[in-house]
């Protein structure tokens, strides 16, 4: 008899999980549960086709549903896991009844964060993530006057620029002094509000949601500054684990709310294994747990996850975070933390900065591009990296990435060779300058 | 008495050194010759002025004559430099006679290699360069209907693609079978040659130069394979260190023509430093020397020399290359080596390819992403990497120099963490892919 594995969750994870099993194991017998209609799409690609930067939907399908048959990967759609009974290897799921496996692999990603005021239940809620619901959303958007976005997250800041890019009046609200406060710095961020404020969209930070009012529909959101008028809400709250059924079955759950997992993507439990944004894992450098990576990180989990459940061996390792993605009309992006969580955490650090340019300075369509390099002070290794610009951004925040995890110093990039091309790249790069920068203040304060 | 500099040549590597003495010493000497009326323009934008992508030559001018006085570099134009004597520590200049120095930079740069055929001669022979006459031959440029360029070598290469984009019927010449032979692989060209087809060049490989034809003017170039009419002749032979000064002097010259300098930038003579495209300098990997790299290399080795010239401390290390240039409609690039060399100098290696893209495959501009690495079997430390694409080519080039000079393998490459954001990544990052496809491939082959 094949081998067989069990996957709750049909998102990047419990997709990469598919793939890993079936790489390390062709024979064996794969099934994927998931509450929705679809897998293999694309969540990522929503906040863009509501912004009519991509023109439908349907391009956001990755693959048929006859392509998983093909590959022997059996998909269940809109069937829930209700609960897993890890002793006798089975899990319980409306309609089927008791299903055993022989490895398990949980996926079950990740829930807005109940934003736990009055007025919950009103229509007109919009929480982004099903590309069904996400469809039926777009056609209200048509006569969508005014929307309120509640807290500047990732998705968040994503869908303030499509809501305003889509002409509608649109009003975000976050706790927090800046948009992506737990993530960016403040001067990342600011040219990101300015280009909002050219968008139109009006920004309310330091203040709190209260709540959601009307009657039937929501009517406005309730804050700590006095009441917002609106015809929908994006709830974009910060993700939280879904780790419900992991912890029912006995799973060690993290500080985070994240299942816990080792390299091997393995949790407490023998057999069964979990992936994505339902799990933790540490940070490179500060051995800080993190949950709520992004879809990258989750298929990556998912593809070790299934080769070791597959009978393979594959080491997830901890994580260096590049991110990025675009903001306004700006891209921003990073690399393991910036100046707020260094000084959040107590890490010390010495910065290396510069506003460089994308292209020769002469070059038509050259754009700035900010750099902001942290490194430990004495060893002056990498810590972290945000930035603000247009074009490279992600390539950078890859580098960077590598770049603090191989402990790459100032001096390693301060003397890197680049590319010179006016279409394509500056005389000198800012990750350069950046470096440099910060080695010369150094040398003027007497300390190098 | 301060300190005095003299620096010979007024290219990036001239204009780098000055900047590098006044960084270490701010009081010292410095003098700059120039064979041209301007220093600190952008030769690399030339092109592209010819191209009409920019607009006039106004801007590649970097900074005004003025700013040069104000910071005490004292440059002299249109004087040439016609000896050196390393004991009495003088030059010689026209109009200024004989001139002594404490620290000597010797900065003269490249010369395009005498096409050595009949008819060099000729007028409509156009070596590119100097920004006046880029200036004067812009003007020519607007009654040419067929031109030749004569050779395809990095500046071949962009002329070739800014002509046809002025709407001049086009022909390319060069001995090899294709374009920047000695650098690119075949397969890497491909799509430029095409884009080139569609953009009316026509290229002629296999071919080599027999002469300029014409009477006083050229009409045609005379070719192993017959005769190409025509207006105007592009002479983007191959780059020859400009070393002869420094021969001449006793300075010791090495195996490409190029003056052998140290890490510190120092020639073989006390006191005399030398940068840029009149030395030669190692490839990181392989300890061969390379002359006639690039302006950013020029630049950098300038500031090294300066700085050291100036009494500080700053090393220059070996190369590893990274290059980029818009070619036809594609951008092409790498670091170290690709196949072509790296066989022709009987260097082993394993390659990892994949046909990636540029941002999510449902995001319009989406574009593909070709990586080719090489690394050496058994370790498989990267050696050498070349690609083809459009968005992110120059940063994954400077990347990707920096992972074979810290000795990244095909499993660091493979098990990298990468940005997905559906406008400025994919989920999976095309470097990411050639790693785990090379991978795959040794697997496979049972060498893993
Ligand atoms: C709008 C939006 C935009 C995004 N943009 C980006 C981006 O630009 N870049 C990026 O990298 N990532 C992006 N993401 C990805 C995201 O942030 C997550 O990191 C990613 O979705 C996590 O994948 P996952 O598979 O772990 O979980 P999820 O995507 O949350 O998938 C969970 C799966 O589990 C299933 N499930 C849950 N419970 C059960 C159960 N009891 N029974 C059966 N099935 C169950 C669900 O049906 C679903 O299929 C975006 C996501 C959204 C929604
Ligand atoms: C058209 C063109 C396009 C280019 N594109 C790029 C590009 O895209 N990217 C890139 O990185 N690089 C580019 N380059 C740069 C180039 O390839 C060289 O690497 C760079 O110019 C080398 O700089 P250098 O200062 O060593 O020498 P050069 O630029 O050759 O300068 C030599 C200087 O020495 C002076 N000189 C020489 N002999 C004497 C003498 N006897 N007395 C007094 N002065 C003397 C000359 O007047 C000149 O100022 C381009 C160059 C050109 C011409």
């Amino acid at each position: 008899m094949p081998h067989k594995t069990v996957i709750i969750g049909g998102g990047a994870a419990g997709l990469g999980s598919a793939g890993g099993v079936k790489a390390a194991d062709p024979d064996a017998e794969v099934v994927v549960y998931t509450e929705f209609e679809d897998v293999a799409y694309s969540p990522c690609g929503i906040p863009y086709v509501h912004g009519q930067e991509i023109p439908d939907f349907e391009r956001l399908f990755l693959a048929t549903k006859e392509q998983y048959v093909q590959v022997g990967i059996d998909v269940h759609y809109e069937t829930s896991v209700t609960g897993i009974d890890t002793a006798a290897r089975t899990v319980q799921v409306t309609g089927e009844g008791t299903v055993g496996y022989d490895t398990l692999i949980v996926a079950t990603g990740f829930e807005y964060a109940d934003p736990g005021v009055p007025g919950g239940d009103l229509e007109g809620l919009y929480y982004v993530k099903n590309i069904r619901a996400a469809m039926e959303w777009d056609k209200v958007l048509d006569s969508v006057k005014r929307a309120v976005v509640v807290h500047a997250t990732p998705l968040g800041v994503e869908m303030t620029t499509s809501l305003a890019h889509r002409g509608i009046e649109t009003h975000l609200i976050d706790p927090n002094p800046w948009p992506l406060a737990d993530m960016a710095d403040a001067d990342i961020m600011a040219p990101v509000e300015e280009s909002w404020r050219e968008l139109g969209v009006v920004a309310h930070f330091n203040t709190t949601l209260k709540g959601f009012v009307g009657q039937g529909h929501v009517s406005a959101v309730a804050t700590s500054d006095g009441e917002l008028p609106c015809d929908l809400v994006v709830v974009a709250t910060h993700k939280t684990p879904n780790a419900r059924l992991a912890a029912a079955a006995g799973l060690k759950i993290g500080s985070t709310g994240g299942i816990v997992v080792d390299e091997r993507m393995a949790t407490s439990v023998p057999g069964v294994f979990a992936a994505g944004d339902a799990v933790e894992v540490p940070h490179g450098l500060t051995r800080v747990p993190l949950q709520g990576l992004t879809g990258s990180h989750a298929y990556a989990q998912g593809k070790t996850a299934g080769v070791n459940a597959g009978g393979g061996t594959r080491a997830y390792k901890a994580v260096y975070v590049p991110w990025g993605t675009p903001a306004g009309k700006w891209v921003i992006g990073g690399a393991s933390f910036g100046e707020t969580t260094a000084t959040a955490l107590g890490i010390p650090y010495v910065l290396g900065q510069a506003q460089g340019i994308s292209r020769a300075r002469y070059y038509p369509g050259v754009k700035p591009v900010k750099v902001k390099l942290l490194a430990e002070p004495g060893s002056l290794r990498l810590i972290g990296a945000q930035m603000v610009g247009q074009e490279g951004i992600k390539e950078r925040a890859d580098f960077l990435a590598m770049a603090v995890k191989h402990g790459f110093t100032f001096h390693d990039l301060s003397t890197m060779e680049n590319v010179y091309s006016p279409a394509i790249g500056a005389l000198n790069e800012p990750i350069v300058v950046a470096a440099t920068n910060g080695l010369d203040e150094l040398r003027k304060a007497g300390k190098l």
